[in-house]
């Protein structure tokens, strides 16, 4: 845990420049605009402690895997983020001497991230080994509204000398992962040209064969004047740069704006993409960087506008909400239904993949409420997309007739992951992707989604579930043997509660969605049976007799239900117990002994009665809640986020806040010691569920047809002041204002809005607001 | 399966050569003494394929681990068996042409690995490309008299030429592991020293720091006498050798012995090795190659005397049982307290790590049955010389207070394997070594081994067990939670029957124990639970609580144990279902797949019952038998051989044929497709179970102290005419002889000798032989 982050509502601060901790900075300062980004390294040389790195969307490399003894169905390669050539370097050298923070003496040294406006600024004076003084100012973006490219501009001011300075502005594409298996090369030159003031580099990854051209541009101002500077252009492997030589006066500010752009052969055709590079540098040099600059703070308004999230009283909450926010709207915007939202964002290479079911399970609910429907949508598409794939998946394990299981981790479809106890086992994530349509479906009422996607998803996973399951002579019910649950910390374990109930609802949904689709639109369904050979009353008579039959452990003594069967038989005692010292227990245990304990990772029964909260009553969440709450150690980013919810709903804010705290900040104040890494983007989501479905108490009630009405129960945790949250639902945006006394919706929508509000029918009038007391109700 | 061995009594024989099989030839014809050992390789350069290998028993290399994701607890190194200095090498040079089977046409080949009296043997005519034609005859051995050293005996005649000759005997320590996780060299060179016709070169292991040093010295002889020949001495990085040119005539007999040790730092110093290697050359050569090989046919044939099984009627179940004997016997001898059994022996590199529970379970009885009470005895004193470390992985794992867990595979004590559910769940092998203790004490009534060694390992286990267990509330009874049995097709299970019995068994026989110890010698009895501690009220109160309470499963109805909870959940099905072309179902199914089947790896419950077939009736084998054996896969190559032995007393005999051909030629047929890595050395010890405990019902009863009786129910197999095998025990030796007809035991000890032959006492006079019929009995 570490404090050095200022506190400040709208931006992330470091004031003086903390050495040891710049890894953990870069991870906490990146910026990102969903098709590109990079960490919040230094234009400049830096010898210091740093992770370079620049990313760019759905990029990858199948990086061999390493086991340690082989297993039939792992897969031989690993889809891994690839760190790309880095386009924000610009060189200083002082006659002799290199501007390099880890050789100089640093003064007022300050970076900033600034959330509201989404640039990254930087200042400092450095003292050089001559006792000259020179001081700088950077600032950055990763532009939302040119979203391949970026700019930079970069101020120098000698203070106490004259001297000739030599500026290089350079992209460098020789770059290895840090995350690398085998220690390999993956990017290999394809060409490279350099103008005036330009330079281009196009690189391509090895196997992926993915092109991606990479280009800067450079103007120089002196006195606020345009300087017509000299520039030596320089190439080595996979490296260009332009060299430029400027006599400095001592006072005199010289400016340098870069200007950067990424195109990846995602978007453009390889032969031409050099020349692509060329026009779209073109085009935003001409625009210039004031303009670009504010089309990005405009950008970043309007995504304020509905996301915005505002805490009265506690200024390290606010700024800590915000971060999220902030990252989670760098990492992925949903322009693109081939992306998705990887672990890290674009703030570090370390996990690889790009979508895991944190994706449907913690993230969708956030762009369901704050962004377009297309978003959530796009997000939806892209599993779509990746059927075949999750079909041959589990053929590969043995599965037939269009079954299919959905990997553990993916970039393209196939499974990246290599435990068997995960990768095999750990089928839930199937599950989520059922659940992530249902409840599109319920926010949207786009059941149109289920014509021409969903169902046939749907189907596609029952089908798993159905030939996942077997029948139990000793039990006459169904089981499903040797499964993974969401608490990674029991593997291969025999009817995880979790996976056997959202496999039986699948099962149902499923039903439910084939009657759906079938009166909607006939024909669509007709053709849609017949290309996948859906047996209709066959493989629905199976699913009805797995869904009656299906084996829920449970005991009925103390009225709660098992994460798996054999709970009981564990050494029961709570988390308060494990030895001072001894936490977390996955740096302090063996593998065996955290397996064989009772204590959990991550929300896991408690997950189930959250996804399905309709259909069990307040007092058997209480009794599961009451029995797992102490057993869990959290030690999943993802976990506190759902038992803050659920202790919200029954009333116990103090510990509804204490799990909400255990997120919040996780990144900004390192709260793991691993944020160096990359910041835990996709539980960024789940402490944004804490703040909306836990404080707020948004809930979403599906009525009759696609009648959905929204209700909310919000209250004002005790040490705030306020709490103001915005949501969207079908065209409407509301923003809830929760203070100790009273709550306020405001209904920024031309039409009249009811809601259920505190358990009461409230209707709002059209850009209006009403102001509900919360002691009236208690 | 290959069946291109040809089938000989006494002889592995390869009539022609067999190119594309030659990986495999050179394994089954490996040779060794138990301290060195090298694959059945050819002495001149050899292109084609081949797997180069010379191993030095105890000299290892501790490689880095490769995992996938790393797990708390795992080691970070794992002992390679290392591939070491060839000194088999001689190149033969006409003039221009270089002698390589792989570019010449071969005639008349034969390899013959002469078992009776153990050297290997081969010969050939090469037609090289420019028409010459050149006999060779190749003969060598590891001595067993001289065990660090090996001899060569290799003549060519020049057949239709007259040419000079060149000969390059050589030493080559320039070699790489094939299976190395990273692909390291492993070894350094020191220094190395030519002479007249003598090289030696010593080389030091990376990180372990042996030093080997390998000589050799050459003598010719041309026309039958000794040649004084020209050497130039050749010396490269990690290389010595000696280049001798020779006028060759037609038809004229060239002869090269190559003497040749092999010292390791385990038994030298290493600042004097190459002056002991030089004065161990010298002894060895004035004792010449003839003597040397008359003395190694003589300690075979002592071997054979006591090793020797006879079957009459089927040469291909002779030669099998007698490779499988032949084998056991290069691998291991016994001398050396430090060395042990590896899973190759000196045929291969696969695996690392030289000690399995095999050793225990399998191997041990072999070695008592067959050698000098000190061999098995050496067996068990190696564990418990590494009981300190077997402590330290115990606490690795969170246990305390004088726990040990022994490992899994190791070389020095430390564990070597890195899969979570083996090294840290597949912890019965622990009960392997406490049993093995038992076993060796019930064979020699060697009581004072309990006082010297014996007590301390049996407390040190038995607290681990102590430790493991858990008290379930639930069932009132001790589980066993997240554990991996025998059959390791089933992954951290509950309350596997094998692995609690065997627990609460190590108990209850350490309870024995401590009360043997303290009668026996009460001060030493003090003396030890003074050292470590031991508080024999609470400790066996303790013990005496779970033994009392141990959860077994079973299913009454049907009357079998369970092989863990739940496995009658399981989709239960004979292996003839799993449908064809998907076995062996590790190379077919998913690891997932496999584990949820009902199917068997390696015998589990009756592994259990045949250790422990004392404590249940023949009905309850039967049950379990009919209950596991349709279900058991075989995948295993120790498999086969208890399924053997239960078949046989079951009165099975068909089953219990079937059952021990599937591992008696394993190897020579390739049965496995992998023998080219090496041959099972410790499922070899499980076809000599079958054959002695199965058909030759061998057992032995433990009377009152420390009395046993020796108990025989033989049966010949329908196939064969006879079967005769021999066995010692406490210093008689009796050969047992059955036929269709009869049962004829040989006492060659100068004392009567009391036994239970089919069931009645026996009693055989010095010296004499007695005769049953089957027929009467049965």
């Amino acid at each position: 845990m570490k404090k050095y982050i200022v506190q400040d509502s709208w931006n992330i601060v470091e004031e003086g420049f903390h050495r040891d901790f710049n890894e953990i900075t870069e991870s906490v300062m990146s910026l990102g605009n969903g098709r590109l980004g990079q960490r919040g390294n230094f234009e400049e040389k830096f010898t210091g402690k740093t992770l370079q790195g620049n990313y760019v969307a759905g990029v990858y490399y199948p990086d061999k895997t390493r086991v340690g003894w082989w297993k039939n169905g792992y897969p031989e390669y690993f889809a891994k983020v690839l760190n790309a050539a880095n386009w924000i370097g610009i060189d200083i050298d002082i006659e002799y001497e290199s501007l390099d923070l880890n050789h100089c003496d640093v003064r007022d040294f300050r970076r900033v991230l600034n959330m509201q406006e989404g640039y990254l600024e930087r200042s400092f004076v450095a003292v050089l080994k001559s006792g000259r003084e020179i001081q700088v100012n950077a600032k950055r973006f990763c532009s939302i509204v040119d979203d391949e490219a970026g700019a930079i501009r970069y101020a120098i001011k000698p203070l106490n000398f004259e001297a000739k300075i030599t500026i290089t502005p350079y992209i460098n594409g020789d770059i290895r992962n840090r995350d690398a298996n085998y220690d390999e090369t993956f990017w290999d030159e394809v060409r490279k040209e350099t103008g005036y003031g330009e330079a281009y580099i196009e690189l391509r990854t090895r196997k992926t064969g993915f092109h991606v051209a990479t280009g800067m541009c450079v103007e120089i101002e002196q006195d606020g004047v345009k300087v017509d500077y000299q520039s030596q252009p320089i190439k080595y492997e996979k490296y260009v740069a332009n060299r430029i030589t400027l006599d400095c006066r001592k006072g005199q500010e010289t400016v340098v704006y870069k200007y950067a752009v990424n195109l990846s052969s995602l978007n453009y055709d390889s032969d031409t993409i050099i020349k692509d590079a060329h026009q779209y540098i073109q085009r935003i040099t001409r625009k210039g960087y004031e303009k670009m600059l504010f089309e990005q703070k405009q950008a970043w308004a309007d995504k304020w506008k509905t996301n915005d999230i505002i805490i009265e009283g506690d200024i390290a909450a606010q700024q800590g909400i915000r971060f999220n926010i902030f990252q989670l709207n760098q990492t992925y915007t949903g322009e693109d239904e081939r992306l998705n939202i990887g672990p890290k964002g674009f703030t570090g290479e370390k996990y690889g993949g790009s979508t895991y079911w944190d994706t449907e399970a913690y993230c969708l609910p956030f762009y369901l409420a704050t962004a377009d429907q297309k978003v959530a949508k796009n997000l939806l598409v892209y599993r779509y997309k990746q059927l075949g794939k999750a079909i041959e998946n589990a053929q590969k394990l043995g599965f037939r007739a269009g079954a299919a299981l959905y990997p553990m981790v993916t970039m393209t479809g196939e499974e990246c992951h290599n435990e068997w106890e995960i990768t095999f086992e750990e089928i839930h994530r199937n599950g989520a992707i059922a659940y992530a349509i249902y409840d599109y479906v319920r926010y949207t009422g786009d059941e149109q989604y289920l014509v021409d996607y969903g169902l046939e998803v749907l189907i596609a996973i029952s089908r798993f579930w159905s030939q996942r399951v077997n029948y139990s002579k000793a039990k006459d019910q169904y089981v499903m043997l040797g499964v993974t649950g969401p608490n990674e910390y029991e593997n291969n374990v025999n009817n995880n509660w979790y996976t056997n109930y959202i496999a039986a609802w699948t099962l149902r949904y499923t039903t439910e969605a084939v009657a759906k689709v079938k009166a909607i639109n006939p024909s669509a369904y007709a053709d849609l049976i017949d290309r996948i050979h859906f047996r209709e009353e066959k493989e629905l008579a199976t699913a009805r007799q797995i869904m009656e039959k299906m084996y829920l452990p449970k005991d009925d003594a103390m009225g709660v239900f098992l994460q798996q069967e054999g709970f009981l038989d564990k050494d029961l005692m709570p988390v308060s117990d494990i030895p001072k010292g001894q936490r977390p227990i996955n740096q302090n245990w063996s593998w065996d002994r955290i397996l064989r304990s009772c204590f959990i990772k991550q929300a896991d029964v408690l997950q189930g009665l959250y996804f399905f909260e309709d259909e069990f009553d307040t007092e058997t969440l209480k009794r599961n809640f009451d029995f797992y709450e102490p057993m869990t150690v959290h030690e999943s980013s993802l976990s506190p986020c759902v038992h803050s919810i659920q202790a919200s709903k029954l009333g116990m804010k103090e510990k509804a806040y204490e799990m909400y705290l255990r997120t919040a900040r996780l990144d900004l104040d390192d709260y793991n010691n691993d944020t160096e890494d990359g910041c835990h983007i996709t539980s960024m989501a789940g402490t944004w569920l804490a703040v909306v479905k836990g404080f707020g108490g948004l809930r979403i009630e599906t009525g009759k047809g696609t009648e959905s009405r929204v209700i909310l129960n919000p209250y004002c945790p005790d040490n705030w002041q306020s709490l103001s949250f915005k949501i969207r639902f079908r065209g409407v945006l509301l923003q809830v204002t929760t203070t100790q006394q009273d709550v306020t919706v405001h209904n920024f929508s031309g039409e009249p809005f009811t809601i259920q509000l505190l358990g009461k029918e409230v209707t709002i009038k059209a850009e209006s607001h009403k102001t509900v007391s919360t002691k009236v109700m208690a």
